[in-house]
C-alpha cells in the first residue's frame, strides 16, 4: 500500500514548513493567495485526503467545537471526548475542551469563554452543582448547535445522548439479587442530579419487584470517591441490618468499598460489589470488578453526529433528538456466587 | 465561619441571573454599564472574593490558558492540567484544552486554534510524531508566554518544566539490581523523544556501572500500552538470554507486562516488574506495582508559576528559567525480593 500523503509531504515539496502548510489549508489570514494557492495545487497532485481539503475549503466557520465536561480525569468523560474527535475527524474540525471541575461558575466562565473563541457549537455534561442552566441559552441564542449528554436537564430544549439510568440501576440491583444477595446497600451521591436519581429509583423498583425491603440506613449519600467508598462501607458493616452486598455510585467509590471490605476480612464476593463505569482499572484489581457499562464511545460518536446533522440545518432547533443507551453489565469475580 | 459568598448570592441580591453577573464581573461587553456597576458594588458590600474582583476588573487581557497535551486520558497529563488550574486559580484565569492524540498536524491545528482565541499563553507537552517545532515560533513572536513541560525540544527557547529523566532510568534499574535481579530487560517506545531516550541512558548506566552487560535483545522498542507490554512480555521469555526483570515504559504497559507473565506461571516478583508514571490503578492491581513518580502535580503547579511570573514582565522571554524534577521511587510488590 502506498504511504499516506501527509502535510509533511507538501511542505518537503514546496520547500516550506509544516506549519505554513497548516495554515494555508486552513485558511489562516497571515498566509498569501500565491503560497495558499501552491499549497493547495501541491496537496492535490499528492493525494492529500480530499476530506480534509474540502472541508479546508470551506469557508465561513471556525470549524471549532468546544466540549465542556466536568473533569478529564474521570476515563468516562476522557472516553467520550475522544469519540467526539474521533467522529468529526476528516471532516476538519478542532475540538477545544474546558473543565468545570463540578462548579457552576466555572461553567458559567467556560461557555463564556468557548463562545468568545468562536466555536461553531457546545457539547456539555453539566457540573453537579449546576441548578440554573440559564447561561447555556446564549448558545441557542446565537443559533449554535447544543448537545448535552450524560448529565442533561430538562429546562434546556436541546438535543440530548444519555444513558437509561433508570435501567442501569435496576440492572445492577436485579444482578445481585440474582446471585443471592438479600440484603442490598447503595452508597452514592447526594446532588440532585437527575442521572444518579435515576439510579436510584431504579435499585427501589428492583428491590420491590423482588419483594426486598427498601432500607433508609442501607443508602449512604455523600460523594463518590475512594475515601466516600471506604468511609460508606464501614458505616455500612456497622449497621443494624449489615447488608451482603453494596452497589457503589461509580467504580472509583467502588474500589473504596472493596479496600475497606479487604481490611475487615469481609473480601467479595464474600460481600458482592458492584460500580458504575467501567473505569479503565476496573478489569485489573482484586477481586475484578463488576460494573456498569456506560458506552462512553458510543455516548461520543452519537454527540459527534449530532452535530453534524444540526450543523447543516438553517436552524439546528428544527428537530430536537434525544438519543438514549442501554446500559450493559459487566459481571467480574466482585458479585460472583457467595460461598 | 461566616459562608463564602457566591455568584449566586450576588445574584439574588440584584434579582438578575448568576449568568448575568458572571458576564458583568468578567466585563463581557453585552452588559451594560449600570447592571456591571451594580453587580461590583453589590460584589464588594458582600465580601465577594477579592482576588477575583480585582483579576476580573483588570482590563486588556483575556485571561485564557491554552494548554496542549498528547493525551487527557493519560492519567499524568490529567493530574498536570488539574494542578496547572489550581495554581492559576484566585487569578481570574480560564483554562481551555487541546489534545494533539500524538498528531504533529493535531498539534499545529492546537496552536494556531488557541491563538485564534486569543489566549494569554500556551503551555505545552510535545506528540510523539513532533520533530520540527517551527508552529510553536508564532506564539514567542507574539511576545506570549509559551512553557513546555515533560515532553520538551532543545530547539525551542523557552522555559521548561522537566524530570531528570535520567535518573529516572537509572533509578528504576538500580532498584531492581538492589532487590537481587541480574538480567534487566526494557520494554519502551521506538519514538525519538528525548525524555524515552534519557530513561534508556539512564539504564544504561546503571547496567555499566554495576557491571552487568547490555543485551540488545533484552531492549523491546515498540509502542507503549497494555497490548505492547503483553507482546514485550512474551518475547522478552523466549529470549535466548532471559530476564529476571522488565522495566516496561510506562504503568499500562508494566500492566500487560504483569498479565502475560501471570499467564505463564511467572507471575511477579518471580519476574521484576517495574514502570514509570505511578498511575492511579497501580497501588490497586495484583501485584501492587512499583513505578517512578514524575511528581505531575508539582509538574503542573511550576507552569501555573512560571505562567504568572512571564505575564507580568514586558518581555516574556527576559529570562528562561529551566525546571527539573527529581524523580522519585515507589517501591510495591511487584520487585520484592525474589523467592
Amino acid at each position: 500500500m502506498k504511504k499516506k500523503t501527509t502535510i509533511y509531504d507538501i511542505a518537503k515539496a514546496l520547500n516550506i514548513t509544516v506549519s505554513t502548510v497548516s495554515r494555508a489549508l486552513s485558511g489562516f489570514p497571515a498566509i498569501s493567495e500565491a503560497t495558499r494557492n501552491a499549497v493547495i495545487a501541491t496537496a492535490k497532485r499528492l493525494n492529500y485526503s480530499p476530506n480534509r481539503l474540502a472541508s479546508a475549503l470551506k469557508s465561513g466557520k471556525t470549524h471549532i467545537i468546544g466540549v465542556i465536561v466536568p473533569s478529564v480525569q474521570a476515563h468516562f468523560f476522557a472516553s467520550v471526548i475522544h469519540s467526539i474527535e474521533e467522529g468529526l475527524k476528516g471532516r476538519g474540525y478542532r475540538v477545544i475542551l474546558y473543565q468545570s471541575n463540578e462548579s457552576v461558575e466555572n461553567e458559567i466562565n467556560g461557555v463564556k469563554t468557548l463562545l468568545e473563541a468562536q466555536v461553531d457549537g457546545i457539547i456539555a455534561s453539566m457540573s453537579l452543582e449546576t441548578e440554573d442552566v440559564s447561561h447555556f441559552a446564549e448558545i441557542i441564542t446565537q443559533n449554535k448547535p447544543l448537545i448535552l449528554f450524560d448529565r442533561v436537564h430538562d429546562d434546556l430544549k436541546v438535543p440530548t445522548v444519555t444513558l437509561n439510568d433508570f435501567r442501569a440501576g435496576y440492572l445492577a440491583t436485579q444482578h445481585l439479587i440474582d446471585r443471592g444477595y438479600k440484603t442490598i446497600a447503595f452508597v452514592t451521591t447526594g446532588h440532585r442530579v437527575k442521572i444518579f436519581n435515576d439510579r436510584l429509583n431504579g435499585y427501589k423498583a428492583a428491590l420491590k419487584d423482588n419483594q426486598l425491603p427498601l432500607i433508609e440506613e442501607n443508602i449512604i449519600l455523600g460523594g463518590l470517591s475512594i475515601k466516600d467508598g471506604r468511609f460508606g462501607a464501614g458505616k455500612l458493616m456497622r449497621c443494624h441490618q449489615k447488608p451482603d452486598a453494596i452497589i457503589a455510585g461509580d467504580d472509583f467509590t467502588a474500589l473504596g468499598v472493596i479496600k475497606k471490605l479487604n481490611e475487615i476480612d469481609e473480601t467479595p464476593p464474600k460481600i458482592g460489589v458492584i460500580g458504575f463505569a467501567n473505569e479503565a482499572f476496573s478489569a485489573y484489581i482484586t477481586p475484578t470488578l463488576s460494573t456498569i457499562d456506560q458506552h462512553a464511545n458510543q455516548m461520543g460518536s452519537e454527540c459527534a453526529q449530532l452535530f453534524l446533522k444540526m450543523s447543516q440545518q438553517e436552524n439546528p432547533y428544527q428537530q430536537i433528538d434525544h438519543i438514549v443507551l442501554e446500559p450493559a453489565l459487566i459481571e467480574r469475580q466482585s458479585t460472583e456466587i457467595r460461598n
